[in-house]
């Protein structure tokens, strides 16, 4: 009886595309258009402008494409820049059961390498499908406690998702999937302490490197352990204090984590969702003037107090894994945009000031797509609402026009509306596109990229 | 009172290299000889190649030298390269305490450095003197409970020193120092399950290439947490069930860790050395006719056991962890360099018949350098030795005139005489060369030199 790396491995290498439903195909459209949608509105961040300063000096040949920008670096730098910058909005999609962030790290990989070794849009849905589930299944054999403990777990099994797309894209053997697991499993690597810094994107981007690497050193006959999943000292034991391995194979091919995959109407910690959710319904509701708000009384599960308890936070990325500038802005602007998010924002004053009348309490009874919001106005009438599942959760997903349009909206920051439209339509007809990579291609505005072509032939 | 974390950044982009005693520089010095001899020796074994079949397809500019080889790639990538190479071998130091081998990951991403952005000599050794104490340091605070877990140390503290080290060089301020340690900690990581595989030595290039990427990165102003170690999901707390922190700080700049390093006389896992010693000194001592041997037995600690009880090991990587392996092969040729390790003797039938009556038995009672051997003849006869210091530890270690000599042995694989007198000369003379990247120019051969420098200039 082989290991579970091994099984998982054999999985993978022999799945038929016949084999994958049209449903999951379907959902990884889905993915695969919110993550763009994310890459686009990131590109320009200051998370990405530095960590492009810095590898520019050392990448290699024009392969593969900055998304939104359309600069041209070697597929290893670009699928880390463009992870750091899919991940930067914090608008990302989230897996519910590990808080896994799927697609930033396999997709980010992936179509830097789509670029550079072509492929079909079924074969980059396929490969894409596949990272997705391994990723997913691992983070399910070691959660809650690998969270918990400070692993950033979306980088930590991102690394293997992304080995697995590539290994898979690649078309290598059951042995080589198996080393490609192994190479990813050494450079698993991520800490929660980085949360509200530059680094944390990075982590992503970190990942979304390694994880390519990984496929492309065992396609080379790289070796690595065979058992690198369960092996005493490999990635389930040293990783986690407790796991359930048979998570990892268990229903292989009936079952598919992406369609545990949501996508988040903020952008912002997914946690804080119910907490907007139930701003943006009260002050609708009753037509709350933001000024006449005395005190608002947010109840939560401990979790998101302990990942967006901040206070005060001094920037964007803090804002975004706050809980008070969240609650704040929602009430006084009616929305949670990305704009909602910027620097500017979260130091505006009259955001911080109804941000100080904002008071959090933790009910260990609510699940993190719930919470309570109670406003007490100025006037002494107080209104109160219970949010029992956030919007974007699996009870109340978004539909395929709110996720398009939540597309438009991101991609807009760089494109016109008429590439925008070609872009949609080739995200919801990717798997009958010829060749994958027509999406980093289309995420640049005609423009930018007649500037780099110029500048690559010089 | 600032954290552990700015403590050890303010010290190192704060010291003055006036403040290194000069035991320490030495030791700089033979610490970057016995590596570079590594390096030299290990450049063109498989492990090497493969690696630059990989990312060569993705390497950058020609800043940085394959040691030994004469290729010129990115900087980043030649770190990765280096430090693979100079770990294949396993004849590069180790810190007796920690088992970090901390050359390798400090040294490969500070050359790869200063060919890029020149260095001093003195400013060289001054960088790696820091890089290698933060790095055993942090080892220091984590032993044994971390490495016993799982956790490759040289890979996990490794980045840090290559951070450290960088990040000196690049003349960064403290803040930026913390960042670079925030930014190393969250890529920190490599499994133990890799250890016998190809991967086992690209942990160290993986970890010279991300630990230089750190300091390029905060260097940039690239944010991360500035308590990357102590904070509550920090590297300590989350990569080690207990810690002491206090190790990372107490006496810096009075105690020098690198002063506590080891350089190997055999190319092997360390805990094998005193085994070795106690058949070559048997063997000599009694004129043993290696096929007269009828029975081997060796009592070792439980590490060593754990570490290398490898009883048939299939090829050079593994045989390079067998206790069983190495104590044949040393009663067969009477050494144990290089040529002892190749695939070609860990599969040799007459190797073989002698190590299959080897028998292993634990005594705690040893210590890590110690070793029981006893020898008993086919005639009845038996020989016995205990060895209280290992060759090559520190109540005896190799004198500059022995790493001199094992210079010497590893540089002609690819070096004239002439060259490797000069290039000798350079290392002990590194405190006043105007320029290290000397090093990496003398480690490759003139012709090999020439033939590269052909090739750019196309």
């Amino acid at each position: 009886m082989s290991g579970i790396t091994r099984q998982l491995a054999d999985f993978i290498a022999t799945s038929r595309w016949n084999d994958v439903p049209q449903e999951v195909r379907h959902e990884g459209a889905r993915a695969v258009l919110n993550w763009l949608g994310c890459a686009i509105a990131g590109c320009r961040d200051d998370t990405v402008e530095r960590l492009l300063a810095t590898l520019r000096e050392f990448a290699g040949k024009p392969q593969a494409t900055l998304l939104g920008r359309g600069e041209r670096l070697d597929a290893l730098s670009a699928a880390c820049i463009n992870g750091t910058a899919s991940n930067r909005l914090d608008f990302d999609d989230t897996h519910l059961r590990t808080v896994i962030h799927p697609t930033v790290p396999v997709a980010a990989a992936l179509l830097a390498l789509a670029e550079h070794r072509p492929l079909t849009g079924a074969e980059f849905l396929h490969a894409f499908v596949l990272g997705i589930d391994a990723e997913c299944r691992v983070g399910n054999a070691i959660s809650p406690g690998h969270y918990e403990h400070g692993w950033h777990i979306t980088a930590t099994c991102g690394v293997l998702g992304a080995a697995v797309a590539c290994g898979r894209a690649l078309k290598i053997d059951a042995q080589r999937m198996g080393w490609a697991l192994g190479i990813a499993a050494t450079q698993a690597s991520g800490l929660m302490a980085t949360l509200g810094t530059m680094c944390k994107s990075y982590n992503m981007g970190h990942a979304a490197r390694s994880g390519l690497a990984s496929a492309l050193l065992a396609a080379n006959g790289y070796t690595s352990s065979e058992r690198g999943l369960e092996a005493a000292r490999g990635f389930l034991n040293v990783l986690a204090a407790r796991s359930e391995p048979r998570e990892i194979t268990r229903e292989l091919g009936l079952r598919w984590e992406l369609m545990q995959n949501a996508y988040k109407p903020y952008p912002c910690g997914i946690v804080i969702h119910p907490v907007i959710d139930g701003c943006l319904d009260l002050r609708a509701a009753h037509r709350i003037d933001p000024v006449a708000v005395a005190k608002v009384e947010i109840a939560i599960p401990p979790l998101a107090e302990q990942l967006c308890g901040r206070k005060a936070p001094r920037d964007s990325l803090e804002g975004k894994l706050s809980l008070y500038h969240s609650a704040a802005v929602a009430l006084l602007d009616g929305e949670a945009g990305v704009v909602q998010y910027t620097d500017a924002r979260v130091t505006d004053p009259r955001v911080i000031a109804i941000r100080d009348r904002v008071v959090v309490s933790t009910d260990p009874a609510l699940g993190n797509d719930q919470a309570r919001v109670r406003i007490s106005l100025a006037s002494g009438v107080a209104h109160e609402t219970f949010v029992e599942r956030a919007r974007g959760s699996l009870g109340r997903p978004l539909t395929d026009a709110e996720l398009e349009a939540k597309f438009r909206s991101l991609a807009s920051a760089e494109l016109a509306t008429r590439e925008i439209d070609t872009l949609v339509e080739q995200c919801w007809s990717l798997e009958r596109q010829p060749d994958a990579a027509v999406l980093a291609r289309g995420s640049v505005a005609a423009g930018a990229r007649a500037a780099e072509s110029r500048c690559n032939s010089r």
